[in-house]
């Protein structure tokens, strides 16, 4: 940690300032500059004296050296995070992609959305079924039966299920559920459901707030490893910027980004991170070559009647196919492993 | 509502596109143009008709004319909502000051500050028992018991109070104590707080999320008032902009706009809209002159020493007292009025 | 300056990144901490400097105290500039008030606009000859007659003149007929304009890019000091974020803190940091509130024909005469002195 | 284009609307809904109609249908836009890799650098001679005898050559020595420099103002195409966000979006776009993979050296010529043709 004072104290104030560090068992070591002083701290400083320094009379800026996470740090952790649940690996050489709707709507509909998955060569079944929904008019999902006819589909089908969870006290009945818990990007610092997410040790996808910096994000992940949860994966999803024509900016430099300071797995959500269908497969490709550990896409067998809207950005079940077996061959040199099954996927019968 | 469709499409898609939303009880008006054909929406269309529509192929843009808000907009409500707290009026005439430290630390703490913040005419004191940090390993607040100390400093020097309240769970004990309930600028999309906050009658300042549109926060209200609990403040706390020499960019046109779209009182943040202790006076007198209809201030006797590192955006004792002494020669140009007590503060002994 | 090294470079590297420094005639002090080692660097180093050693393997960081602009710095020049045109000073306590049409279309309307200006109590006529737009088919202003036009309807009401140059060549033409020259927003940063305007002496408005900082604003301006011109004064217009209610988003805390880095005045043009006519009145009082030491305001007396489409942001001539009035009383609650003529301005038949 | 009335307006007032517009050759459409009335207007509308509708009073929105740009715009020239010099073609199913050192410093780094980029299996070499600078005190490039000495480095390794020209006074000599044109960021909407570009008929590389959308970039574009020159090509470049950690967002979406919104070829920039060398090769792959036609890359002999302190995200010239080898391999999956010579670059002697 380093202090900067202002550049007209005397030098009474900074031998306070110097008390006032020494005072929590670190060194501090004063260079006098031109117009300036800086004072360098030694040794392992509380991250609470950075706070209480920057507010004090005479001190311009203070600067951390180290970062505030730890458990989320590749410093700390040189090697990655491999999450396995079943006969998944998530953040291996293994390319994971979740697929399905928006939200779950009926048990024929996830049912059928499941089984295109799973022909395409997808690992896990995305769905919703309490949606976070900008206006209190719109529709909210089907709840605690969406768990249900999600969980079943999955079974049916031979496939990891991921869902979001919005409350904490939902946190229980989700995770009996699921194989991975989603946070969405609204509830990034939801502090209290992060809290409640490290006491389990159900698998986290944490999706990157619309405006938070990586820095933030890895404190939102540090949360739930902190309370004893170790497997987390980040997702990026778009950020909010000033371009409308996409719904979101999709930062996929975040992709190599995270993974240099962090050790945890990172997904990408094209779907989101653009809100424009023909956009998402040139952006999944993009992502892969990034180096992306998996994608979480959407696709739905009738997006014109999807109840949540979000129909326009999802992908129809022979672009989500296509798709897959592009993937399949751009995989191996990026480093990762992705098999797509041999029986053809039955031509476009949904495409208008 | 108006659904433009895209340049390619044949008349039997159109018709197709005509038929279903006659299907939702409103009638379509088709305007055939050069390139591009407009249907009209004539009649209340179900708000999930523009979702549905908006994904349907064919269909290129879905304008809403009227509003996704009802009843938080000024459409719907012509007249001023004033709330009314014992004998203070929030959204009136009158000028409302909130003032006190980012967080409860102590009773001698908080009592002290709620003294000060009385003597210089201040009507409300703040203070934060649970805080929202970004890491887990900062101060996280004192819990229940500041909710004690802080109701107790209130009683006793005659000011309402108003904290921060996180999740749902905690919600009917902040309302205990507190006189309104804050909801910080991470928590304004959590629905199950908002929707939990819409079954009590208890003034809730709702805090614009930091890259929430003005359209996202009328729809936050408009959880809570869907609810059932009309007493909501709407306050402007600073978006998140490239600049990053203040903490936010304040947009004080938002205390304008969000009169015009809304019904609802404002109150402005400078503390957290500027982070940087000079700043809060100007951005304080601005914001009375945009027409605020009160200011929540941070304002600490130690801020050296606060313990969330806030200090750097806390007035001084003897600042607070100047400026509401400024602010009362002020506010009646703005068609406020605001009084101060006539004793004198007493001159700044706790500043450095 | 003060370097920080990556965590993991050994003694080696660091005896070399202090020998390189050390060849510029600067003093290195070295401070190991647990992880990293941190450089300060003592005395007046060349600002290429530190970016060279950002580039160097081992450095993780480089943080420059001082400043990288000094004549813009009020470090160097504590004094406020005043810069005094015929009568009227700007950047003391006068507040100065510029209205007038974004574009001038013809001898009558920049006579008749000029006329009401004065009768309203302002001191500058604004108006383009050169309109920076962004589509090639747009108006793109009358050119050079424009100047002519502007300039006669200033010497007829006893108005100063300000307009906007666009490219060094028509720096020299500007100059003999305005009193204050303007950089557009997407100007701030067209070095050769900068340069040029260096070489005159006539009074320039620099306007904020519509993305940049206060950093790379002074700077902006620094250029402009740095060639010989200290007639610089600042304009605060608004930036862009992801708020499309409002046309910018006008950042009022840039005022204070222009004026706390700098010594150079600093204007609000609350019309385009708005785009909104119900927006601008209250914006500039806030201005106003918050220590501007001018407006530049558009006004045009028939704002629905007006040749650029800005006439939404325009204010009607009573709107403008009202607004003036109401300054006239707050300018001395903000230490301010401004004075309107005391015959009343026609009532407005101009207003639709 | 559509035109929705405020919600009070009366009868007689929409018909002053409708006259309006019909004065102006187009027909008007009225049709009135429960709130709102909307005026459909059908016919070539001039551009300047929108903008006087804009600002009528009455008028709450003006919604355009057409694009504002045409000659860039797809739907008017539906086929690729390909750019043959020489024997490269820019917009086919060519890669084209342009590399090189953010400034030419002195004939041996161009020389020894273009033989890099040679070997590397690059087609064209950057470099500026004038360089765009936020402050006046750095380096500002070398001027025209750097563009001498680029001419001659392009010339003896059979590269193309490009470089950034930044008023409209050095466009004839710049396109005399280059056979690319570069407009920087800073410049996107130096209109008067787009239309002196527009007067010539060398290629021209215009990048993405860091904070401008797509509409503006494509209109930018326009003034250059609407002047009589069609051959330009967009560069992506990364734009300004809350993230500081990256340079830049390199928004790769973007890339599919503005090749499906027009017909001209795509570059990306990963250096500008992340700022920092450990995120350009994925960034790199990334931007292929997303469908870009070429790539801008930064490069250095030494970049801890670099005169313009852009080493930091210049690639060690054994890093490019890896990058390259890897592009070859993708390419063909992302529907492009690449090649890099057969024998090896020399192992990276150049590495710190």
């Amino acid at each position: 940690m380093i202090v900067i004072t202002s550049n007209k104290i005397g030098q009474e104030r900074i031998a306070e300032i110097v008390a006032y560090i020494e005072r929590h068992e670190v060194k501090a070591h004063v260079s006098r500059g031109e117009d300036r002083t800086v004072i360098g701290i030694i040794g392992k400083a509380d991250p609470v004296l950075a706070e209480h320094l920057r507010q004090m009379s005479g001190v311009e800026q203070v600067i951390k050296i180290s970062k505030s996470y730890k458990l989320a740090s590749r410093d700390f952790h040189p090697s990655d995070t491999v999450i396995k649940i079943k006969d998944v690996e998530i953040g291996g050489d293994q390319l994971v992609i979740m697929g399905g709707p928006c939200a779950v709507e009926s048990p024929g509909q996830i049912d059928e959305i499941a089984r295109l998955v799973k022909m395409s060569g997808g690992q896990v079944l995305r769905g919703g079924a309490f949606k976070p929904r900008t206006g209190p008019y719109s529709f909210q999902g089907v709840g605690v039966e969406g768990l249900e006819m999600m969980a079943e589909a999955g079974r049916k089908h031979g496939l990891l299920t991921i869902t979001e969870v919005m409350t904490p006290e939902y946190v229980d009945i989700c995770a009996e559920h699921a194989d991975i818990l989603q946070v969405g990007t609204r509830n990034m610092q939801n502090f209290d459901l992060l809290r409640k997410l490290g006491t389990i040790q159900t698998p986290v996808l944490l999706k990157r707030g619309f405006s938070s910096t990586y820095d933030e994000f890895l404190n939102a992940a540090e949360y739930i490893l902190a309370g004893g949860n170790p497997n987390v994966m980040l997702c990026e999803r778009g950020i909010r910027t000033f371009e409308s024509y996409t719904r979101n900016t999709l930062d996929l430099a975040a992709i190599p980004a995270l993974q240099q300071l962090s050790h945890l797995p990172v997904i990408s959500d094209p779907s989101h991170g653009t809100g424009r269908r023909e956009l998402v497969e040139p952006m999944c490709k993009a992502s892969v070559a990034a180096g992306a550990n998996g994608l979480i896409v959407e696709m739905h067998t009738d997006p014109d009647n999807s109840m949540t809207g979000d129909g326009v950005q999802s992908l129809f079940p022979d672009q989500f196919a296509r798709l897959l077996q592009d993937l399949e061959k751009l995989a191996p040199l990026c480093g990762k492993r992705f098999e797509t099954p041999k029986e053809p996927v039955p031509a476009g019968s949904w495409r208008i």
